[in-house]
């Protein structure tokens, strides 16, 4: 039977055995071995200790291994079983898990991937480029108006801010035909590709009908965010419910118990995510600069059947750091600048142009 | 306008008013004020820091104020503004909101809440007693039998462990009539209220159709993992899909960095849990007493038309934990005794008629 094996970080304990087997327990039949009185219990469904490795600072990095079949190819109880209730205990962190194939499996991921959004933009050969409609509480016109000046300027994809969602002053139902017409209109004009993303969450009701106005008004891509949404209901929808790319938020992902590159690199792919924005170092956020281009390397790496989804570094990023973003993820990728193109104000056009024309170029040797 | 306070703490930081302007421009409006030219945005959508403490440990107690008009509420769009981006920022974690009453009306909170609670499983003047099925592993047949004998002992609740869903072994649709008549027949023969809880996860289309097995079997009271299953499809399923109470089980739920009587607390709460299960301090994980007791005075306390939702402290328990659980909790809780309970083996009948016997008896004065 296939085991996976999932990987903790677990702070310095002198009784680190004794630890790494209670972490074996909680994570599959959270009992003491004393309560289980089945064989095959015992033999295959209790998590075993794979193994035990000191880490520079004390801590540990600890293998435990489960069967798969406790998990079944389910989105939720991928995630209870990975990082359920051990995510309550302040000692453990976890660092990867290594999905064997009977599990992969039961996971079509991207439906795009990075070749879709290309062929959906026209975008090749060079990393993609992606703004932000900002700030809420514009309303629906302003949204649209502003949407068309930054399709003009050459962009491959616009998104919503993720915090505009279905307010009063901009609601959905209203402003997501206006501001694809308005970027239809660009299109013509520039001779363009850029596709609008509209962000859709709430719950399944609300996620139901924007589905399908996305649907009735020929959207190209949509934002999720899966953390918040929730990852099973995040995956049930890029296999079932859209068929349009998925760019997945980082919101609420709050990466300091999750290591970004499992969470962001790897699962989110495993869930569906055609793109999957991340923090990027040296902008708002301080991850350090490996464990970004550690993620997007998840991202783009062999996953079996698995198609790769574009990384999105963003976060406060600015056009001084194109050059720097090309050396880190070269071609595959997508630069992300919400606010460093919109502080141009009334120069917004030229500084799209900018961008677009210094993410074209080719990286120096 | 109405504007909810959230309070955050943010590690020592040499200047943090810049950083609690920062904090505020992201959980808002994220872009530069420079990038703003609409005058009512900058008036009443930009976050507002409201005030800034200094905590005894050198961090910093930091109130922000956003505009409830940004949120609509909406539990997605709830999580965002509140800890959405700011989540992914190494040095802050989300203490407290303070949710002002245009914003909580929007929210119905629990349906049956303790009262309803008590009358499903008549259980007055004192706390009520739960356990859990485990361990994941074991067919229909030996769940059902081993909850017969559960409920055989006079408990009031009866949950799955989290663990066990819909895995081949003891799939959903074949578990629940088989636990639920097993249950059932205790009743039958003991003149008790006992009730099955049977664990409810996945994506929508897993939980829609394991709600309708709920509602056809006549099974009392469902087990959701909200932050497994995401916050929005958790708040939409306990007013809307369900009309039975919720027990709501924290896994996932450190995977955040948001204060547990907050998170368990208050919004879950919100959310519409009407018990709540939170590890207990001196179990298996390590959360301070005082951290329990505040989540627990969270739950019950007065919150305009949100009704009382029950503690349900667990993790670990065992029966000599019961009076100090009563020391802490009062009445109005509930004492989940999962594997030791189960270590009893043979002798469990008898180890369940003394933890009844043991929450019956009165405090100790």
């Amino acid at each position: 039977m296939d085991r996976v094996n999932i990987i903790y970080r677990v702070e310095r304990n002198a009784n680190i055995r004794e630890r790494a087997k209670a972490i074996a327990i909680e994570q599959s039949v959270e009992v003491p071995l004393a309560a289980i009185t089945k064989q095959r219990v015992l033999d295959e469904i209790v998590g075993r200790v794979e193994r035990i490795e000191d880490l520079p600072d004390g801590a540990h990095r600890v293998t435990i291994s489960l069967a798969t079949e406790t998990i079944g190819g389910e989105t939720a109880q991928l995630m209870s079983m990975i990082y359920g209730n051990i995510s309550l205990a302040e000692d453990v962190q976890i660092l990867d898990v290594d999905l064997p194939d009977d599990l992969l499996a039961a996971f079509p991921g991207p439906r795009f991937g990075i070749d879709g959004l290309r062929k959906l933009t026209q975008a090749h050969g060079r990393p993609l480029t992606c703004t932000a409609l900002k700030p809420q509480g514009l309303d629906s016109d302003e949204l649209a108006d502003l949407a068309y000046r930054l399709a003009l300027g050459g962009l491959d994809m616009i998104k919503d801010d993720h915090g505009i969602t279905d307010q009063a002053y901009s609601p959905f139902a209203e402003r997501v035909p206006k501001i694809q017409a308005a970027v239809a209109r660009a299109n013509r004009e520039t001779g363009g590709h850029c596709a609008y993303v509209p962000s859709v969450a709430g719950g399944p009701r609300k996620l139901r009908e924007h589905c399908r106005i996305v649907k009735e008004e020929g959207v190209d891509a949509v934002l999720l965010i899966p953390m918040i949404i929730g990852l099973p209901v995040f995956q049930e929808m890029t296999a079932e419910w859209l068929d349009v790319p998925v760019l997945a938020h980082p919101g609420f992902g709050g990466a300091q118990r999750m290591a970004p590159p499992l969470f962001f690199g790897k699962l989110l792919r495993l869930f569906g995510a055609d793109a999957v924005i991340f923090v990027n170092h040296l902008g708002r956020f301080t991850w350090p600069r490996a464990t970004c281009e550690a993620t997007a390397a998840n991202l783009t790496g062999a996953m079996r059947h698995v198609k790769p989804a574009l990384p999105v570094p963003a976060g406060g990023m600015t056009l001084d750091r194109v050059p720097d973003m090309k050396q880190s993820y070269g071609e595959d990728a997508m630069f992300l600048i919400g606010g460093g193109l919109l502080t141009a104000r009334d120069n917004l056009l030229a500084r799209c142009r900018e961008f677009v024309e210094m993410v074209k170029q080719p990286v120096a040797a």
